[in-house]
């Protein structure tokens, strides 16, 4: 099992989690816990969105958030941003890095904008020219690559030729997100595998959520494949778009932990990360799907002997 | 990634899980459970236990259910025993396959019975010969291989010698039980290609439960080395004997469903697997770590649209 020696890890709970909360955040707790994720280690934390305040009033403080922390060099805060109005709030608050998002199911884009997931990121280009031309990192997610709600399995060639569009305009930072839940190891493996050896130019992104229990299990498949880019999330926050109630985005504070115990440095202070996340938890007002946040880590067993 | 294109599944949910419980199930609703277990596939099921009814009253019916199914042929129903008295009931109802237990922790075995583990198996040899003589079969597991509260990580060398010893006294079905989840993915692919190497003339079992969120990861570190044989638990249900609320045994219908997903045949029918599931879950009257129940297949978020 030939696995890598280092990973990175991006903390999405302040976005894919708190988006997902029917109770709003205070900008104040938000800060603190940002705070406290860089006092955890993370290199990369996604802080909010660029939408509609009224469409997603969990993000509408995005812009204070990058006033705040923008100044930070060495760590890479980014943003979900759908269109040219959000990349100039982007702009104008200093955040250096924005994500686009398509989703791979044809049916659910045609039936909701009338265009071909390729076509979509066409209409990208000129925003991601905007944004270049800004200074602004762009990079772009593909939703759902494993498997949508509307066609099942998705062919690996349509989301060849989605990867394609991407680079075609010129986004070599790319995500796969399997927000629906029905990704499975051996076809991420398959996948991984395939696009690893077609777009060397390509920075990947694995985001995986713990729907159907095999978030873990499609990371330790990711990175059999050689890729060493995940997103989780704190304390597990976050659900499933198609299944209220679901599980949440793979829980950072498992990922990390089956990462210190497997050998794989992640650069990230397990036990100052348990503290963010029950502190999450603590501020979001219910139980997550967490496991460390239940039993604690492997380590912590030692100590009653 | 190389994988079994068919792997067996023995459910534990009535012994490792129903044990865990406070509320002692009814006889009556176990028979009812185990019908649904046999309708829904499962050809390897572990009813019991022949411990004193006294320390563990909820397997105290152990003797009445196998006296009940055990003129099934082509199942294979299992019993957790401990002595020679425990053997004498097995033989009594018509129990076919037992299996034994001991801790691969030395900390632990020295403290409890002042016995290394090896000299724990060693000690097995009459009642081996005797459950043998009788007819039985008998398995044995081996209890925090990848790892003990007592000594942390396990020497791979430790579980050797303690394979040897069920080799020793005719034992050649061994089950490596993750109780106190603790295993990770790597570990687990490097001890089962060794045993599989070393050790060709054993049949053997991974027990995994889902305590630090790595139960499934696992399964699939087991497939990857060869391993084909599993036992999970109806909807999650267990738990970890030293962490109190804790996540149980990987669940029976998360695994089954990444199966079913990854293309790899248990001969097991979810949905009827899935009901039997929610049944228990209304026996013990509580939720459990099972995501399937949560979310529903993957497959049937197609019927949405």
């Amino acid at each position: 099992m030939i696995l890598p020696t280092k990973v990175n890890i991006c903390e999405v709970g302040l976005r894919d989690g708190l988006q997902n909360e029917d109770k709003i955040i205070s900008t104040e707790d938000k800060v603190e816990l940002i705070e406290d994720l860089i006092e955890v280690g993370f290199k990369v934390i996604e802080l909010g969105s660029f939408m509609s305040p009224k469409a997603v009033p969990q993000m509408a403080d995005t812009d204070e958030l990058f006033l705040k922390f923008n100044n930070i060099a060495d760590i890479e805060f980014r943003a979900l941003v759908a269109n040219r109005k959000g990349i100039e709030r982007a702009i104008n608050c200093g955040c250096r890095k924005v994500k686009l998002n398509v989703s791979a199911s044809r049916g659910h884009n045609l039936a909701n904008i009338n265009m071909t997931p390729e076509e979509s990121v066409s209409s990208f280009a000129d925003n991601v020219e905007y944004a270049t031309s800004h200074g602004l990192e762009v990079s772009g997610s593909i939703s759902m690559p494993f498997g949508s709600p509307w066609e099942g399995s998705i062919p690996l060639s349509d989301v060849d030729s989605i990867v394609q569009a991407y680079i075609n305009v010129g986004v070599t930072e790319i995500s796969l997100s399997d927000a629906s839940g029905m990704a499975v190891p051996n076809q991420i493996y398959e996948m991984c595998n395939f696009m690893k050896n077609k777009y060397s130019e390509v920075k990947w992104w694995l985001h995986f959520h713990n729907t159907r229990g095999m978030g873990m299990a499609n990371i330790l498949a990711g990175m059999m494949a050689g890729f060493t880019n995940f997103d989780s999330s704190l304390a597990g926050l976050g659900g499933c778009p198609f299944v209220p109630g679901a599980a949440g985005n793979v829980s950072s504070e498992d990922v990390v932990h089956m990462m210190d115990e497997m050998g794989i440095s992640t650069d990230i202070d397990i036990v100052k990360l348990i503290e963010a996340a029950k502190k999450i938890q603590g501020l979001v007002g219910h139980t997550t799907d967490s496991y460390i946040l239940k039993a604690g880590r492997s380590k912590d067993l030692l100590k009653q002997h």
